[in-house]
């Protein structure tokens, strides 16, 4: 038997907490590099809901537990129950990784990091740049954070109005503004003009949104290709498609495009250094996993 | 990468609770039972004492854990924790296995059975037999309830008087009375008339104590050979050394000798069958682990 695949006494515990979690290419992503380089960890889904969520905690500190991810509906529960926490996840007001030490937890939000590593993957930055940012979720909240974190000089971000994830992102960019030297602005994503003319300053554009996503797949928030002007950066965190129709379009008006399918193996290299101290093989799991 | 070993979102949890427990074999032990019979299971140590024994049952339940040994001090904290108990469990009063049946506990003993069937292995049995055991910890209290439930038609056991585990192997032999066709005797060990008068009439002797275990390999709870008739079985809990003083002693008084160094083995093997409703490829484990 091979020695790198045993699970021993002494075998660390990580673990995803959300629901539902029983299709997640974590386990897989992790334990795929914990035996590559031979550490003494194993990652598993538990399958926990808001009204378990701190039961499930306390028993994880008390199982020991090295560390977790977690995803909906838990990341803002985590938010406020970990004791300390990184600037992406105070600034998003979410945490995705979480480190426990003896007891002490450490949060951390690792998705903005995917997304823009997944950016510098394709060639492009946001440092310096004006970006557009379209949405209000939990994928738009990370990647705000992020991007002014890295050094984006403007963000203009579109939510639908009235919804209680802009009135989340609202309380995010005074929090950003307080520490970072980033200009965001929030508009109504019904304001078309400001969208447009945003969108003709602008170096790139996200879309955080699910607009677009399988099976709505002929959905996108920008259907009108004057909106683009060449040489705008195009980004999507929607992996399926992998080409939505904001993509193509985009392309067509002679933008570069790239999508965040790799937003999923960046957020977990990074929570896999958080908990193991050591660089997960992303290329190997690339392989593996994301082709 | 062979599919056997990959964890995914799906994989079950199984674990040992207990402290110590970082060197058990247990994880190997039913990590290589599932991988050979490809099942989506993994088992864990956390290390847990009494002060977190709640917290951590709480959160296996929470976390959806399939099943868990417990090994001391737990046992029988496990023994008033779980829902609902079997045989060997309700008699011995304690628990080392544990089926969670979405939060409902049922806890099984299944210490007493591998000791037993580590005998069955050596070619002898305990059913319609008259047996001694020595000692009254753990070990005995669940060798003590497995042979009356296997059949053995009477045990005169021999344990230090006024301790605390007397007191509770006496408790042990009322509930066993009250539902099994055995007689069972209590004597106190300093009672060497006895033991020898019993020893006379007895087919099997078993050794449930600690006495003879490494480093102490000179001492036995039955130095004069005298005590031995040929044809006796002799069987012994320790398995380092394999062969104590007791079994070395006897043996050359005439006697079959055994060892429980199967007993590990054929307790895990039990509990394995609990959780995945399959057997434990028995034969490929104890080639793999205890030769």
């Amino acid at each position: 038997m091979d020695k790198k695949f045993e699970i021993t006494g002494t075998t660390k515990l990580t673990c995803l907490l959300g629901n539902p979690v029983s299709h997640s290419i974590s386990p897989a992503m992790h334990n795929a590099s914990f035996q590559k380089l031979d550490l003494d960890y194993t990652y598993l889904a538990f399958s926990v809901d808001e009204t378990h969520f701190e039961r499930a905690v306390d028993g994880l500190i008390t199982l020991g537990a090295a560390g977790w991810n977690c995803t909906m509906p838990l990341k803002r529960l985590m938010y406020e129950r970990v004791d300390t926490l990184s600037d992406s996840a105070l600034l998003s007001g979410a945490v995705n990784t979480v480190v426990n030490r003896d007891g002490q937890l450490f949060g951390d939000n690792t998705d903005g990091y995917g997304f823009l590593q997944s950016m510098r993957d394709a060639g492009f930055s946001c440092e310096g740049k004006h970006a557009v940012l379209l949405g209000s979720g939990g994928a738009a909240a990370a990647i705000l954070a992020q991007a002014a974190l890295d050094g984006a000089a403007a963000i203009d971000v579109f939510a639908r109005s009235a919804s209680a994830s802009t009135r989340l992102i609202a309380e995010e960019i005074q929090r950003i503004h307080a520490r970072c030297d980033c200009r965001i602005r929030l508009f109504d994503l019904a304001d078309s003009t400001s969208l447009r003319h945003c969108l003709d300053e602008a170096d790139v554009l996200i879309n955080a949104s699910s607009v677009g996503m399988a099976p709505h797949t002929d959905a996108s928030l920008i259907p009108d290709p004057a909106f683009f002007h060449p040489g705008l950066v195009v980004g999507d965190v929607i992996y399926n498609p992998r080409e939505t129709l904001l993509l193509r379009t985009a392309k067509e008006a002679g933008c570069h495009t790239f999508n965040g399918m790799y937003m999923l193996l960046h957020q977990g290299a990074k929570a896999f250094e958080r908990w193991t101290g050591r660089e997960m093989p992303v290329e190997y799991i690339r392989e593996l996993y994301f082709r």
